[in-house]
């Protein structure tokens, strides 16, 4: 096993409101990053061996934002609010099954 | 395959020079990680189904590094200079073969 079991990467890129683009940190990225840290930590799953939380620059899946990835499953998701997030840290960060509904 | 075949992630935290505890970003881990972006758009290996290659906040292996990581290998490293840099793209970002000597 790798140094993390699960290993969760939320881009935070901000490109700014006048953007063409779009990116994640315009839809609440960091706020969500800090929740599911917190999640993580308050469930004890935070540390070597089993899972860690970080922020990434741009993971350039800007369209189909905010995003995150799950490695070493190689499992990407969108997310919309902190239900979402508690779905990803429960079901897929401490159960091992990922969430579907939330893939892309 | 994953969105990327290899995604590396290179910690550039900073927690300043007066720090009880070393950060990556002291010992030039920004500057490191653009060069290694750099190396592998001139390579013409960055985009989906190829690399990329992302900062990150604090991989919490920080008495190790300057550390990255390329995932979904999950394999460690630490670097000093850019023919460090060099070999991690050549060997193991564009021939698969991870570099040894600079596993952490």
């Amino acid at each position: 096993m790798g140094y993390y079991g699960k290993h969760i990467f939320f881009c935070t890129n901000d490109r700014g409101a006048d953007a063409d683009r779009p990116s994640c940190n315009r839809c609440g990225a960091s706020a969500l990053r800090d929740y599911a840290k917190k999640r993580v930590k308050d469930l004890g799953l935070d540390g070597p061996g089993k899972v860690r939380v970080n922020v990434s620059g741009c993971l350039d899946r800007c369209e189909e934002g905010p995003v995150c990835v799950v490695y070493p499953d190689e499992v990407w998701y969108t997310y919309v609010d902190e239900s979402d997030i508690d779905e990803i840290v429960e079901s897929h960060l401490k159960d091992g099954k990922p969430v579907e509904r939330l893939k892309i």
